[in-house]
């Protein structure tokens, strides 16, 4: 079944979809922040597209995608507009925006390792590409907002990234496109919320005779 | 009166001026971070160039303005010695800086705008690519500094820069270059001003039953 | 004796040196953040090839040096694991840290410079050049982590790299190569150790009756 689906319209649909959701995370991001409508768009499409960006400058992929196409850049307005009107009407979602950040992850890492396989990367820049294109747009948006960057204190942030994409480089010549890239895509995903929601986590950096801060301090590093 | 001026004189001339109120402004954010007179000068560089830089290298336009043509390196340089020395004698100018600033944002804008319709971009990335050159100098000035971005709290601020772009292009084919140019930085310097000394605003972003941080605990946030 | 090694061996070693003083830089600026050791590793990265990657993409030096070769990003891995687990067992590296930060400077300016000499660059960019390559990496290190930049706090950074990367444009055409690079490198670190054991600085920036932060308020608020 998956095969008969273009794929094309498969790629066009998870960069749509993962646009929207990280415009929604940025937009969200703003709260409490005495933004009015206009720095929220702009904190939504930083969100949504600066992944990207970098990718594409790094890569010298001339020019960089929303330049050559605005379509990422409309849906991330239209998200963001969105995001902002309904926010005055629901309740602080913060499960939601990890869940929406876990989304645009998967969707994105995908997205950067494929861009960087077509450009005939070598694998480890093709991994790199995904970690880049799937985390930079967040971790700017949060240094922006001045939170504790999720890549940083979140449980397996990076991890998912590079577990996915290295999956995604290793079954390149293997799995039939359609698929590589949705089971790339949901392992990223699984993974990523059974770190939110069931504390999956590796070994932590410690230093001998140092403690480490609680999430509950590393949240209120953030808050303050 | 405005047709006889030659064109490329004032584009250049709202080029140093400027470079010039940026690279102050980057000057003054230096203030009490224990900073030397070089700390300071790459501090006033950043701020000054730094939004040019963002899309220059976005839209590949190669090699980036500072690279081909160096002036703004030294306008930069000399307008912070300047302000170091000066800022010795003269007492803390908090709201000399935010006009300083806006004036800044009012050139900038139109210039990136000028730069994105010359190279033949759709509306969209004009409006995108006036906001960047505007804003991007002083958002990573104000990230180098651990402030709270400007664009972030700031009444206003991507609001003056989306206006005064659309409004650039909304009119490119119908106001005569030099009364285009002018009129826009007119616009988005008075209504910065009236944000800053006015108290103009639109509605904020708010949550359901949030609470909004006031603008005194958004600047204790940025001291701490 | 200097001149019967082979230069682009030197250059080579430099760079291998300086990319796994940064990349544990990165890895040490992780302590106590919650990382696990795929966070480790992308701070690392950041660290070290950071400076290098801004020079490059200003400069438009297509590809970014470490996409056209990956040695880069397997030495800052190799590094970044291998301090990951020392640090287990080792106590606070402080001092270390700083050390370690000022090798990688001395070595990156001078590499920097180097290459924006060898573009052909005018002696204002080739300094410039130089800072970016030496500071950059550090900077977002710092971003990241939430520190203040050690650009922003620490005695004489930005001066030394100024000084060291205006030694070598100014001698560029009057000394043999590698002595040139070596006496640089060699200017640049001992300055800095001199400002960080020795107390050796400038004239601070003060706004007139305004006070300036200690060192030590300085970092409380980064660990704030």
């Amino acid at each position: 079944m998956i095969n008969t689906v273009d794929y094309n319209l498969l790629i066009g649909i998870a960069e749509i979809v993962g646009t929207a959701v990280f415009a929604i995370t940025g937009a969200i991001a703003a709260q409490g922040k005495r933004l009015d409508i206009f720095g929220v768009v702009v904190l939504a499409i930083v969100a949504a597209v600066g992944g990207g960006t970098v990718r594409d400058v790094i890569l010298d992929a001339s020019p960089v995608f929303w330049v050559a196409n605005n379509t990422s850049l409309y849906v991330a307005i239209v998200s963001a507009i969105v995001a902002f009107i309904a926010c005055r009407y629901l309740s602080y979602p913060r499960r939601l925006m990890l869940i929406l950040d876990a989304a645009g992850l998967a969707l994105f890492v995908v997205l950067g390792a494929e861009k960087a396989h077509s450009l005939g990367m070598s694998p480890l820049i093709i991994v790199v590409m995904g970690c880049i294109t799937g985390c930079a747009g967040g971790l700017i948006r949060d240094i922006l907002t001045r939170e504790i960057p999720l890549i940083l204190h979140a449980e397996l942030y990076a991890t998912c990234a590079i577990i996915g994409a290295s999956y995604y480089v290793l079954l390149a010549d293997h799995l039939e496109h359609n698929l590589l890239a949705l089971s790339a895509m949901l392992i990223i995903f699984v993974l990523r919320l059974a770190a939110i929601f069931g504390d999956l986590s590796l070994p932590k950096f410690v230093m001998a005779g140092h403690k480490l801060e609680t999430p509950e301090e590393a949240r209120d590093h953030s808050i303050r």
